[in-house]
């Protein structure tokens, strides 16, 4: 039995490292998807559900044990597939747009790429418990150092994930380009190296552009 | 890439649901094997480690929201995957015996039978994350209702897999009896409808004998 990966054209996500302006990037997006009349549900993985958070804060603070790979992915698909059902399939058959910071894609470029599981397992677990994907994604695209010099200053984040090495973060990045260089109809690369106001500019004018063309 | 799942034969599990003496029977089986001059680990699932067991508190008590068949199936395969190699692996090659109340059989009976999930989907997970059976496991097989009876006192287990209906419970009976048919070299079943301590002893005299067989 294989399941489809379905696309939808309400369902909006946002890639990329910390420190590339995902926050101010997402409100510009809502507010643009707002002022045209949408319903708009602006979400997060891990999470997006109470217990979809609850997973999200054990995969962020597992002090207890070395979190091996797979646990890792398991429980990002067990958040996800929660997610899913819960929040982002309801919204979009209501007619909503979704728009989540963060989706499958970030499986691939971090547990994929950066971890080294295998993609044909990640695939299987793509279409088994997930089976959707965003019909646009935004590839905030940033140099791994600027990106954490940019975070230094923030206590944010002082969690398991964001202390890993800089080479992790480099094929993290890598994974991602890739991803966006397979699925050009998908994926939009934005260049973060710019400022937040300039790049939330540019994901608005991609958003516009997107929501404009004949589908 | 296929993962081959192997069995190890100090590696054993006990399976059936709840009020079928499963408590009794590992504290048999555990002093059997000390009294044999074994180290021996017992240890439970979902669960196991400290991760684990805040995976399995996600599990058993997840009341925000109806908890969808393919998280908890991924749940339950992330505890498993940090439970083996954590705990299981460790102990198995430093040469102890590992005991375990529940391994993969319960997915497979749970949610699999029970809930209707994929059971390729499920041999997928076992593969991939897990990659390890144990040598011997013991089904305590009990009527559905007189398990509940025997278990309406107690209230240590008013979580949520316990208040399913009798129906899920006889597919997972069903199933577990299933598996058992299906490998008969791994699996003893204990008729449990015997008092605990005629259960102990059952169980007792089946891991003796497995132990003293030529293997």
């Amino acid at each position: 039995m294989t399941e489809a990966v379905v696309s939808h054209p309400h369902f909006i996500s946002l890639e990329g490292g910390e420190g590339a302006g995902k926050t101010s990037a997402l409100a510009a997006i809502r507010d643009l998807l707002q002022a045209r009349g949408f319903e708009v549900v602006v979400t997060r993985e891990p999470g997006g559900t109470p217990l979809a958070e609850r997973i999200r804060e054990l995969l962020l603070n597992a002090k207890d044990e070395p979190l091996a790979p797979e646990t890792e992915l398991l429980l990002m698909f067990a958040s996800r597939a929660q997610h899913v059902r819960e929040v982002v399939r309801p919204a979009l058959q209501r007619g909503a747009f979704v728009l989540s910071d963060r989706f499958t894609d970030s499986s691939y470029a971090y547990q994929g790429d950066g971890r080294g599981l295998d993609k044909a397992w990640i695939e299987a677990l793509e279409r088994r418990a997930v089976g959707l994907k965003p019909g646009l994604t935004l590839l905030l695209d940033l140099d791994v150092r600027e990106g954490r010099a940019r975070t230094a200053g923030r206590d944010l984040w002082p969690d398991r994930i964001e202390s890993e090495q800089d080479d992790f973060f480099e094929r993290v990045r890598e994974g991602f380009r890739r991803r966006a260089a397979a699925e050009l109809q998908r994926f939009r690369v934005i260049d973060a190296a710019q400022s937040p106001a300039q790049v939330a500019a540019a994901v608005s004018a991609a958003v516009s552009q997107w929501l404009d063309a004949p589908k």
